[in-house]
């Protein structure tokens, strides 16, 4: 506003009074502005992994759902961000920390209204704090739409961002992150690992068992078919944006720029990244004789996901064998996924629950001491000298969390089963969602003529 | 450069001796790196956003014109920056405020020539300021394409480019930005929803009018066929990006970190960009019995054009309001404009045009007191106890920008319709742009058979 | 973690207790915390033009490699960090400037393990630093992926990644940024026309060289074929996102907010870009009598290449003269090596190496001693006053480095080629590299029906 003011200093505190500060501001109010910065760079960074959920999602399907699995992370995207600011924030963060309720769940701030002038206290300011919050759960939501791809009614969508996002993923969140019980026992989930990506694969499980495979996925004697995704530009691109989007998601989550920490969490980052993309390649190559794109690409994705939890606990020698071993595991799962007959279109069960899973475990094997105590929470790993005691509060937050995430979004699904129904018809799922659920396809060009012609 | 000092402060001082500072800086000059900083990272998402414009028109329209639509975006892009540097941004901000003239227009920083170093003097470094004023006109030139798209000869985008670049855009900025008329008068438009949004839709406006509608967009009984455009996960990913670079859009227009206000803005932008989208997808499945893709995308922008002008002074519910409001808005427009035979391909005129008058007004009637005197301009509006001068100012400036917007951009297209034409021949527009423009398609592989079988 | 303290300033320093600072920071803290949020932003834009490159190359080369031309981004991203990790940082940035060996190589930090809270001790976080340079090394080692495109084996990136990125460019890199002998003679190259990009572009010219053009590419007239890329949607938004990338590219190269220079570099960087932009669509027009997309989008990059060396050391205008000149020139380079039969797919020699010569030249040329002095490197060039001296330096560094970097490429090339060869079969090429070295195609419903029909 009155953009010209910005020129000159004097001008710039006469015209904005309150926006800028009266005097000059105080080290500490630097400081916390400087992390406000910080935090709100990392927000939008992992609202940009939408974009990477978009094409990851519709490269990995077929053209005739295309429009409708791009269409649909938007409208869901705005979903949850109302939802998640008139309940899911109070859930996760919301009440006091003295209550005994308050290790189960959060109870306060709903409709959130922040203070539009935080610092001006010395505070953080939560409006920014909440953006960061909620573009976590918008991607824990985009992991769960994994197992709906290509058979699922726009209306169950709608239906389970409203249960998935003011319950299910808070609660989660709020045991971890927001002072609950988890967070007690000295559980280590740095940037979600298990918060997120198990929650949001738990989800596609559970959705993916009631949903059941996609017409032409298993034939009658128990094999399978491949389903190619329809344009692997698309996935390649995802994973850099991704990849990108993840400085956020984890360097973000130390929250402030301090002594230069957060460089150093993005540095395990690329390291655990890479080593995934590497040692997957490496795998299919020697197990297939073929260098298989897709699988990769869900590497550097494991990678990332696995990194996530252990990314501040870890020395740079443990990120980069946390992210081969993810990339191997990733492999390997999806090939079991496949032959236990479970239809998982965007590989959510491997990339996110199974390196999710063994992510989180990392840390109870190679966490440093020096490192949880700079962190603050925990104890060091088994290989680290740390005994067992570090790799069971790991395994038991991951059963939990796990456990909790699965039945929760079951539950929800089985009774949205019952009611409305789940799956669309066989003749729309053939036709494909992008007329069915929406009346045009995504891409009319291309695919008029196939049908003139069928 | 030798970045290999970088790793030691005391090299860095020493390699370095004037673009770090020779002793520890002041609390006023660490404020104002923090600030530039700020506004360097918006300054990129807004530039980011001209990814998301070249993805939604060339997803919005057919495959004959996409190596055109989107080339042609990068090609305005280095013109406007041009033209922006050498006069733009002088008649937006140049001049001396004391003048009489400047009341209407500024005078002054042709070919501009900022100091290397700022800060040194305790002043706000203007090569950022004015890269991010540069990229607020760079989207109001790519809103205005989109009343052009398909139909349109490159010349007329070359010479349009100069003049709306040059006076048009930096006379209405200049009005409510650079200290004009409708600055002193108050008027509310935080981030631009009239200065860059109603601006470009009100030349887009001129030029859809001037063109007339593509082949076969209307039958000869009135009725309008729906023109399909080909690729809808470029336009999923392109409200995405958009939607991420307006935090650079809207938050940045804070240009401080301050008391951390603009998270504050960045939090009522993302609550009206998903009210937007979940309203216009609500509506379109009442009216419609089908959730279009399209209309759900229109919604979310709409609901961020709309929270551009009053992010920095409504509180969250109005926020939510005025997204919702906005999302039904854009798909009623979007009926209207087709039922007036109007064709506006990219919906330019529903999106940025009926949006951007709704956000307007609505600060008219949502500004809260508080927020109105923090940020230092207009007043309460008519629902939070200021009656209804500030409606009035609001409408005020609606009216006249969005004349002078249409006027000047009329005229100047209309001169060139006479001189060397606007359209390209019937022939040319059948072939498509690509062929008839650039001499090649942009999707070689996909459109060669399809001549061959023509 | 426990991201609720995050809300109060207290609960945060309570539960971070060495994340954030024990006491109120320093003024000297501040400043560098300040510095190293602008690298960490700068070093996510150079890993976010790995998007621009994998859009850029995929969309320049024909549908049945796109998903092999993607994919491999993604992986040799993943081993170049491994390898810079291991050996090429080492190389680069290692050892003790006060050596004799340093002239040439650095040795030392291999398995770089950086320090994880480097401001404690008044220091830069090396660990931002390291992801930074990273990031320059993977954008270089793209570059030479342009003269492998669609016939090299998967296995020749692979080993090629490993020489590359522990060798050859960190050999380059240490010459000029390292603090190597070329540093010592006052070589300007802010930000990498040499290092970077002509680096790459030698590498792309020895690997285009070995391989030979592509079937079909040359006719045995010795006339050329134009082959088609298969999607300029892609590889405008590519420019865009390199664009949008090389402010993190250049600006960043400041390493520092300081005085504000960062933002002078960034608006050279925007003139440079733009007016490349614009003169190549003109002289296409001009000489072909149509505005060919890809010439432009060639345009707007090679001025962004010329600027990279010189947008600290030139004025405003001269940026603009540098991007005029590059736009000119790129369109010519990529005439006259098609005219010497080289099968350059992507223009990595014209792009990168044409421009990158120019631009290192130009500081010879317009390099100002004001801008010359601040920097702290080298002198004023021929059109500033300076004499023929700062030419003489740019065209030794533009000659040796560009040499050296062709030289060893070439001799790593040329000894895989013995032992395992370099390029696919004749069958493999035709029927793609997807099918060949994946085994599948990247889009199999668009590709498997021509095949049927082939």
């Amino acid at each position: 506003m009155i953009k010209k003011s910005l020129i000159s200093l004097g001008a710039l505190l006469l015209l904005f009074p309150t926006m800028a500060f009266a005097e000059d501001p105080s080290a500490s109010q630097l400081n916390m502005g400087l992390n406000a910065l910080w935090v709100m760079l990392a927000a939008i960074l992992v609202l940009l992994m939408q974009g990477g959920f978009i094409l990851l999602e519709a490269g990995s399907t077929r053209m005739k759902n295309a429009g409708h699995v791009a269409g649909k992370t938007i409208f869901t995207l705005g979903l949850a961000s109302i939802v998640y600011w008139a309940v899911g924030y109070g859930i996760t963060f919301g009440g006091d920390a003295s209550e005994s309720l308050n290790k189960f769940i959060g109870i306060g701030d709903f409709f959130f209204n922040p203070s539009f002038a935080a610092l001006a206290g010395d505070d953080y300011p939560s409006s920014v704090f909440f953006v960061f919050q909620l573009a976590f759960a918008a991607v824990s939501l985009s992991i769960a739409w994994g197992g709906f791809a290509e058979r699922a009614k726009l209306s169950a969508y709608l239906i389970f961002t409203l249960f998935f996002v003011s319950v299910i993923y808070p609660v989660v969140a709020h045991w971890i992150w927001g002072g609950g019980w988890l967070a007690e026992d000295g559980a280590q989930d740095f940037a979600g690992s298990t918060v997120v990506h198990l929650t949001g694969a738990m989800a596609a499980f559970a959705a993916t068992i009631l949903l059941k495979p996609r017409i032409g996925k298993f034939n009658k004697d128990g094999s399978a078919n491949e389903i190619l995704g329809h344009n692997q530009v698309f996935t390649a691109l995802a994973v850099l944006i991704l990849w990108v989007g993840w400085f956020g998601f984890n360097a973000g989550s130390t929250a402030a720029i301090g002594d230069g920490f957060f460089g150093f969490v993005a540095f395990n980052t690329q390291l655990g990244a890479a080593a995934g993309a590497v040692s997957a390649l490496l795998i299919s190559w020697l197990v297939n004789g073929k260098a298989d794109i897709t699988a990769m690409l869900n590497g550097a994705l494991a990678g990332l996901v696995a990194i996530t939890a252990s990314c501040a606990f870890v020395d740079p020698w443990a990120a980069v064998v946390i992210g081969l071993v993810a990339g191997v595991l990733v492999f390997f799962s999806a090939k079991f996924f496949e032959k236990m007959k479970v239809d998982d279109p965007i590989f959510a069960l491997s990339v996110h629950g199974a390196a999710g899973v063994w992510g989180t475990l990392a840390n109870g094997l190679f966490a440093t001491e020096e490192l949880s105590a700079k962190v603050g929470v925990g104890k060091a790993g088994l290989f680290e000298g740390g005994g067992w005691g570090q790799l069971w509060v790991q395994f038991e937050s991951v059963v939990v969390c796990g456990a909790f995430a699965f039945l929760a979004s079951y539950i929800v699904l089985w009774v949205v089963k019952q009611v409305i129904g789940l799956r669309v018809t066989e003749e729309q799922e053939i036709i494909g969602l992008d007329l069915s659920e929406h009346g045009n396809y995504g891409y009319p060009e291309q695919l008029k003529k196939e049908n003139a012609s069928v």
